[in-house]
């Protein structure tokens, strides 16, 4: 098969890129630190993307484009905003090649084509955004702005991984613009919520809603919110972020507005994104040794059915049995493939769509047709049921939604299980090591002990979370004291 | 109200910049050369692509992801293709700013981030994908390969325009791969009538499939097949192109497979792509000097409803009435807007929407109600017609239907007007300069004559139509022999 996969248990991180490569989400491509995405990985981005934008405008979202450049100067104009992105930017300061004339059938850049200004390929969209919403916005009666851009960006990362850190990712960036403070933390907190509610309930996928502290905010932010997500490794995957950018891009482009009241003031702004990291982490979530294991509601393929025979006559009896069930499974909006290729074992095409991570795997054969029945096997559980053909198309769709629920269930027990209350700074040590997962412990809010705790073990704090209660305690690294509890993690 | 249009007979090219801006399609950014796509037009540029991507889909083919970035090693490969594409490339040098030392709060490039070798933003990606699909194919068993992509790709053009002629644009690339010669010619073919169907049916504008000649072929292609459209001021606009690439790409990266037969073959190959520039045609096309005028079956919003009321009472009645409407339009799949905006009046609102193009207008005052109709106005003829409420919903679903025809049957006229077959050189001329349109005229087949013609009157050929007939002739220009016409035209 050529497709034997290390186990997670042998090696963690290869076993993830086994999964990546073998399972046909991506490949590794011949520009540094960029990816291919494979159809079947697109497929599952398509569906991943089309669920978001629904949400997006069910939120009253709508959809532009904006350049792919930023001028260099553009990106100065917000300082934190320049300082967390300049340094890992693709720069494009050339417009044009020439043959190369010392060099038959090469070509060069042209020393001749130097733009006057460098321009940025966008790590984010901030600056060029924020400079045409100069000339949009007027009057009060031009907010809110809820705009969303489904983009390619480029983040120049030193260490990439297939979709978890790419020199070129896929994403979408948010970016609204309201007349008060109040609105835009509430546009923040609102999606924020939409993401937890994408992730939880299509990714299967549970997650912890937070706050950033101030040294994990994005560049330019008065605010990051986030979800948090937990791997099978025990750390933490930072799944969504919101930030609440408060009138930072405001002032930094002149942005006011007239308000009610006849007065100029700056505008107040958010914006929010997710990106193709989001499959690195369904990858990570829900896998097993055999291969992939996708979630129903958003599988590029929900149902595969393999048939079983000797030679042309039980073939065209299955084909007949199978041509019925397609028709059902399908009107009742399922995505089901029938690979009758004949070239491979049903054997092989078991253990093929298990690598993929199809979620049903029907097979008949003769004897099923005999007895009127089909073999259903679900990839979660491994299970295999014996199942009558009649009515197996209702059979199917609750199926897809029990193994739905199943993965949800099982990534929450293994969650819960996996946040640990600790008190004392060698307890702290001591799980991180050993158990891994979340720890919850109190921290004296400075960002000094943040950055000494992340020294000496590489724990950060995933977040402060949005339902942390208020509780009297001591820090687990100064012994200051400290009034809720925090989470911290080792982190993708 | 600031949205006084230049009118055609002014000067159609800024009549076509005010409808393209104060219609909200598009904007100028700050990046020289390229656009912003705003939400009206990016809804329209949605609709298209959505559909665009269901007939690809339907006829076999997968979406994926390509590196934005081109080595430039790779450009150089195909011979051909690199000198069509160097001479107007965005060239990446660098992977990082600097603070500049001399200049606080300033950025500077970093010159030890200096890439070893340059990166092109993509300005198509034949390179970069058949490096790919070299790892992909061994075999036949792993042909054909039917992968489009759906991506934003940089030209830099010295002279843009909004959708017609940017620097950066969005588009589709189709890039497959065939075991023979004959496959991929069918797939090219197969794909140019994909996008005559798109155009003629979605964007209701009527095209001349063709083959280009040698001289107009992209560059790499043995054979380039286009669709061609007549805009309103007699121009043509290439709409889609469709290319036989040969062994051309397959022999640069050295993509083989090996044969049924157990022999190593270089793959065939083709590619095929539309842009956002169909957004130029559409409005080109069909639009007047009132404004934009959107083909229902792609148009972002079909119809707006507008009250017409003095009161809260009249407001309230009013508002009754219209919801029982949108529930109906709704049921039966029509995009709806009631605008109740009260800071403008409704002959506002009615400029607005004509400007906008949305293609039905229903409004409704407190006679209406009396009477139990509404009054519907369509976009295309500006006829009002006074409907019962009752059954509005299906008038308004066959008027849609009828508008989308009229549409097309209005533009088809208008090319089969302009189509003049001429056999003499005076006579090119003439129609060239006072009537415009297509010429249909006799021709050497030679490359020299072709720039000849060109030289002095720059009209080009657009294409050997697909369904020319055989016919002797002398040649407009060289009068030398000719076995069929082919068609001229001023060209966008």
């Amino acid at each position: 098969m050529g497709n034997e996969l290390t186990s997670r248990a042998t090696d963690y991180s290869q076993w993830y890129n086994d999964l990546v490569l073998k399972g046909g989400l991506a490949d590794y491509s011949a520009v540094r630190g960029c990816m291919v995405i494979k159809p079947y990985g697109f497929a599952l981005w398509e569906n991943m993307r089309d669920q978001l934008d629904k949400m997006f405008k069910e939120t009253g979202h709508v959809n532009a484009y904006f350049p792919l450049f930023v001028p260099r100067s553009f990106l100065e104009k917000e300082e934190g905003h320049a300082e967390g992105f300049a340094k890992e930017c693709a720069v494009v300061t050339h417009y044009r090649l020439k043959t190369d004339p010392d060099n038959k059938g090469k070509l060069m850049v042209d020393p001749e084509a130097k733009l006057e200004e460098e321009l940025i390929v966008r790590p984010t969209s901030e600056a060029i955004i924020w400079n045409a919403y100069k000339d949009w916005i007027q009057s009060y009666r031009d907010l809110p702005i809820l705009i969303n851009q489904w983009a390619n960006v480029v983040r120049w990362e030193m260490r990439t991984r297939l979709f978890l850190r790419t020199a070129e990712f896929l994403w979408q960036e948010g970016h609204t613009a309201h007349a008060t403070s109040e609105e835009a933390v509430a546009e923040a907190e609102k999606m924020l919520h939409v993401y937890a509610d994408f992730v939880e309930n299509y990714m299967a996928l549970p997650v912890i809603k937070g706050v950033k502290t101030p040294n994990e905010r994005f560049a330019g932010a008065l605010d990051t919110y986030c979800i948090e997500a937990l791997m099978q490794d025990g750390k933490a995957l930072q799944a969504g972020t919101s930030h609440f950018l408060g009138q930072n891009f405001a002032k930094a482009f002149e942005v006011k507005y007239l308000t009610k009241e006849n007065k100029q003031e700056y505008v107040w702004a958010t914006s929010w994104g997710v990106s193709t990291r989001l499959i690195g982490a369904l990858v990570m979530a829900h896998s097993d040794d055999e291969g992939l294991v996708m979630p129903p509601r958003i599988a590029p393929l929900q149902v595969v059915i393999v048939p079983i025979y000797k030679g042309p006559e039980q073939k065209a009896l299955v084909d007949e049995k199978v041509s019925g069930i397609m028709a059902s499974l399908k009107a009742k909006g399922i995505t089901v493939k029938y690979d009758d290729s004949d070239h491979v074992r049903p054997g092989w095409k078991f253990a093929e769509y298990e690598l993929k991570g199809v979620p049903v795997r029907v097979a008949i054969g003769p004897k099923d047709i005999e007895n009127n029945v089909v073999e259903i096997a679900r990839r979660d559980t491994k299970i295999k049921t014996s199942v009558p053909v009649e009515n197996v198309d209702q059979y199917i769709v609750d199926l897809l939604e029990d193994i739905q629920q199943n993965l949800y269930n099982r990534a929450l027990a293994y969650r819960e299980d996996h946040i640990t209350k600790v008190d004392t700074w060698e307890d702290f040590k001591k799980v991180l090591t050993e158990k891994g997962g979340f720890i919850s412990a109190h921290w004296d809010g400075s960002n000094e002990t943040e950055d000494k705790i992340k020294e000496e073990t590489k724990a950060t704090i995933r977040c402060i979370p949005l339902n942390a209660v208020e509780e009297e305690g001591k820090c687990i690294y100064s012994g200051k004291k400290s009034s809720r509890r925090v989470l911290f993690a080792l982190a993708y």
